[in-house]
């Protein structure tokens, strides 16, 4: 189990009260009258409504944070006895699955007074997001509404997002030490000549035995002397001397992610994946020194890309060394050169170095880590030093 | 380990031609000069690539189908390798993130030819999909092309998905016996006092001990009497002696979902509960002998209504009695009063009718089975008939 004691699920009234607030005194700012949003972790952020419900594409979930007061649900009847246990009080349902009006007219109601003032509305349409309804019913929506302005509040939202409370530290510490504690049982569930596709189900198996609600997000891989991808699905080929083998793991604890990886060679490793490894140990002590409050994130991807520089100056073509942690596997923002967000105190990131050796081979290290007053500290148990030989 | 053999993971490369090949008939016939997909289920469908990486919300990926030929995949470079494996050729890749220009430049280039040609393009813009790229993007791409129409393809590629292949019913077959085994499995691994989080996790465990690749989708509930929702996660209160236990699983295999739930009483059943069952029982054998080519899926909705209507005549807060399954967790068709869709061979769904009982108690059976020539299939192993109790 973890080392960590295991928090309490759910938050605290004052917590969505908080966030709620918040989300206001920008909107307020920005001159925004309210926000509509439609995904899965705005809609847990807000309101505190959580459901596997999600992995359903049938229905669309709707909540609008007015200017002032509660959040606002417009939800199918299916969520109403879930949605009730939560803070929102003003909740709206409608028999879904109705195709031929799936919740549109109900938001017409609901956002007519913002019609009639030309209001501007947010709704989350930049980096990162995605439109969770049909595209053919925000089109009817916004000819219902001809008035109504729409303005992005991707930027608002994911800022608000991005800096953690104590109690979502507290859920990411915990889920990071379920993490650790299962990759720390690896070298004891894995063994040459055990499938791919096995490593991974063990994987599985033993997070959730160590805690975590699930384990969705297992990837790696695993070939002679170094691996060429990181986003494959298992394979069956048996694991070989001189593999190198790598897991990434997004596990989840009432909601909230960890994700990294570790690295391993099964039986004896090469000199060329030593030497990755090494650089890509150093490269994320960099970035660990350089997560502090004040620099940006190109500041960050820099301070590792320098290290990487010493091996391979190519870039890799992951597109970015890490980026931000919590209800989703990845958030805002992303450390790349183009990224220019300034880091804060308790936001929680990924650090996610990797580098192209050999004939077509790639490594990839990565740690979780949260902001703080003088670097990055560390939530996950820090990656062995040298290449660890199963 | 799940009764059938275990199946080859993949598809021959005849699967994508022949499934390409009839996309491209409907599109003749519909006057469409190329199909632009970017939904996993829709992606995986047409080319064959399948990752874990769809739950990180940071990258969008296209496919294009053009009127003839093959699919043209224009995605993330961290994707390219995965992709090189599949059948698709043509592969045009950027190295995301770059939140100012994600693919759109590579769409615009792509899709300009059918600009100048005032072209319809075919999108999901209907029930069950949505846009998975930020909206900023998709009013830029229509901007960039403003020749270009946008028309709905929801119906023929949903209608394509609806009718499973030999090989699709194969790999159904195989998850809805590894879902049977591990609800056969439950009365051992559950006991009276056992929190029902501890439940939902050995439960997951057991589906990947049986073979499952994953079990993202347990939900479920347990209360005195019966329970009143069913797309809760777990609380931790024990099971206790009268309450009805009832978990919903979807777990997957290869990218294909089984998705039935059972229930269970925890020692002793009262005479509501069993009343409950067995009208609910009844209710799925009329749903199998409904579920046969030339009904309706309205047809099927009516014949499991009017068992239901011995006990309850409100028609339930689900919305529908059950639907598609295949690449996700529901698809279309719904069985309910509104959807007229013809069952035909070899459409795989779900029969899942429900009724409200007691003082707000709900109660939900789910099979999974193929459309036969003479009625449904079953796919998973037939629930007890009458309530077991544990």
């Amino acid at each position: 189990m973890s080392p960590n004691p295991t928090p309490a699920r759910g938050f605290a009234r004052s917590e969505f009260e908080t966030r709620t607030a918040k989300a206001q005194a920008l909107m307020a700012e920005a001159g925004l009258a309210g926000l509509l949003l439609m995904t899965e972790a705005e809609v847990y952020y807000f309101t505190g409504f959580r459901s596997l419900f999600w992995q359903s594409p049938t229905r669309p979930w709707f909540v609008f944070v007015p200017a002032a007061g509660k959040p606002v649900a417009v939800i199918p009847e299916i969520g109403a006895e879930l949605m009730r246990r939560t803070w929102v009080e003003d909740i709206r349902t409608w028999a879904a699955p109705t195709p031929a009006d799936d919740g549109i007219s109900l938001l017409t109601e609901l956002l007519s007074p913002l019609n009639g003032a030309k209001a501007r509305l947010g709704v989350l349409k930049g980096h990162e997001t995605m439109l969770r309804m049909p595209l053919g019913d925000w089109e009817r929506l916004r000819a219902a509404l001809p008035g109504l302005q729409i303005a992005d509040a991707t930027g608002l939202v994911q800022g608000l997002r991005m800096t953690k409370s104590a109690a979502e530290i507290e859920k990411l510490a915990y889920i990071c030490g379920i993490g650790s504690a299962t990759f720390a049982r690896v070298p004891e569930i894995v063994a040459e000549g055990m499938p791919l596709d096995a490593v991974f189900r063990e994987f599985r198996r033993e997070a959730l035995s160590q805690g975590a609600d699930d384990a969705p997000y297992v990837v790696g891989a695993a070939a002679e002397g170094g691996y060429a991808d990181c986003i494959s699905p298992p394979g069956i080929t048996p694991l070989a001397r001189g593999d190198v083998l790598m897991i990434d793991t997004g596990c989840t604890w009432d909601g909230y992610y960890c994700d990294f990886d570790r690295n391993w060679a099964i039986g004896t490793a090469s000199d060329a994946a030593k030497r990755a490894y090494d650089v890509l140990w150093r490269a994320t002590e960099a970035g660990l020194a350089a997560a502090r409050p004040g620099n940006t994130c190109r500041e960050l991807f820099r301070a590792m890309s320098q290290v990487i520089a010493e091996l391979d100056t190519s870039g890799g073509d992951i597109g970015r060394m890490g980026h931000g942690l919590g209800l989703q596997l990845t958030e805002q923002p992303s450390h790349m050169e183009s990224d220019t967000t300034v880091l804060r105190e308790n936001m929680v990131l990924t650090l996610e170095p990797c580098l192209s050796y050999g004939e077509g081979l790639m490594m990839v290290h990565e740690e979780n880590i949260i902001v703080g007053p003088d670097g990055g500290v560390l939530l996950s148990t820090r990656a062995a030093p040298e290449l660890p030989v199963i």
